[in-house]
């Protein structure tokens, strides 16, 4: 008489893997941001503008690379980044809008860290112009990574903090031929659920970024 | 027997030109800001840091230019600036506090407004070592500027607007070899009077410019 059949533990260990792996691949791994070389600084302020028309076509995983680590990557062996910070609070996180679904830029790990697998564009922008934009950055602070002290006042350092990285994603798609805008309109009571928000979180300020329309004229 | 001496209208209208002339001679005009060439974006942003030790040699006139360009110039035939404002608000003067005087920064005809002939570094940096360095920018926002409404609302906005035109400030330095750091620390109340501000007026953030100290290691 055969012995029942019974799961082989490598068998077992490979399903886990799978499973495990296919769970993970919501997230996003981006590459690596390439630094070297492209438009000089002057250039990219000469060119900065606000731009409020998009086209639909998706950003290439090398923009949206580029445009994140810009924003707010790791520049430094200790941890600092592109964007400085009140007292290094690093309180700003950057939710990523996509048609696919919601992440948050894991700045350390280079990737896009799944929230939600939803198109929340139509939240992000209450502004018809910009729900056609392929990525919205949402710039959402955590005052309770800040110190303790006065809120008034760690929500206006906030605000300072987001301005410094809001501008490195004007300045990054100044240089990339990209076209941004940043607004204060977004539906912050209907994200803050759906982005599962935690009490100390605030949404600041929302980017729109693409590509121009064929045949826009540049600003 | 002769006319009494009469002073002649063309020599009277040449003093009068002089005097002019030497009354606007306290304003320094800026060279052209340097606009090609440089530091790529990427570069810039990679080498972006914080730093607070500054050598006490004075900025030059080319550096100044090019840094004050890139903080808010204009750099479109509308008038707009390489940092966004609320509603194109520009509600954000920069004053320029140096050894030999305080004076704002005249975007349009690319110079410096002399404000007053005193060294009033002290009362800007009120930390030792921001004392030192030969430059510190005032980011000072009028709310008088800005589309009635929520005031709290339009400073929130005003950081914001802040924190773009100072991210400028951090990339020239990084891409120029200078130092930098913004900070909270000055004594407003002192400055008010002597920088004559508007009631509607709010300074909002410092930030120390000049060349490393020798020898100094990059952070």
């Amino acid at each position: 008489m055969k012995e029942p059949a019974r799961l082989n533990p490598t068998v077992i260990a490979l399903f886990a893997s799978i499973i495990g792996a296919s769970l993970l691949a919501q997230d996003i791994p981006l590459p690596a941001p390439e630094i070297s070389g492209r438009m000089p600084l002057m250039e990219a302020l000469a060119k900065r503008s606000t731009v409020r028309e998009f086209d639909s076509r998706e950003l290439s995983p090398r923009h949206l690379s580029g445009l994140l680590w810009a924003c707010f990557g790791v520049n430094r062996s200790d941890g600092k980044r592109t964007a400085p910070s009140t007292k290094n609070s690093q309180e700003t996180d950057i939710y990523v809008i996509l048609k696919q679904g919601a992440y948050v830029y894991d700045a350390k790990a280079n990737k896009l860290n799944l929230v939600l697998l939803e198109d929340l564009r139509g939240l992000a922008a209450t502004q018809p112009f910009a729900t056609n934009a392929p990525v919205t950055l949402l710039f959402i602070v955590d005052l309770s990574k800040m110190e303790k002290g006065n809120t008034a006042e760690n929500n206006a350092y906030a605000n300072i903090d987001v301005g410094y990285i809001s501008q490195n994603a004007y300045l990054f798609c100044a240089s990339e031929g990209l076209v941004t805008g940043a607004r204060a309109s977004f539906d912050a009571k209907a994200l803050g659920p759906k982005l599962r928000l935690r009490p100390d979180q605030r949404i600041v300020l929302a980017q729109s970024v693409g590509y121009p329309v064929p045949g826009a004229n540049p600003k």
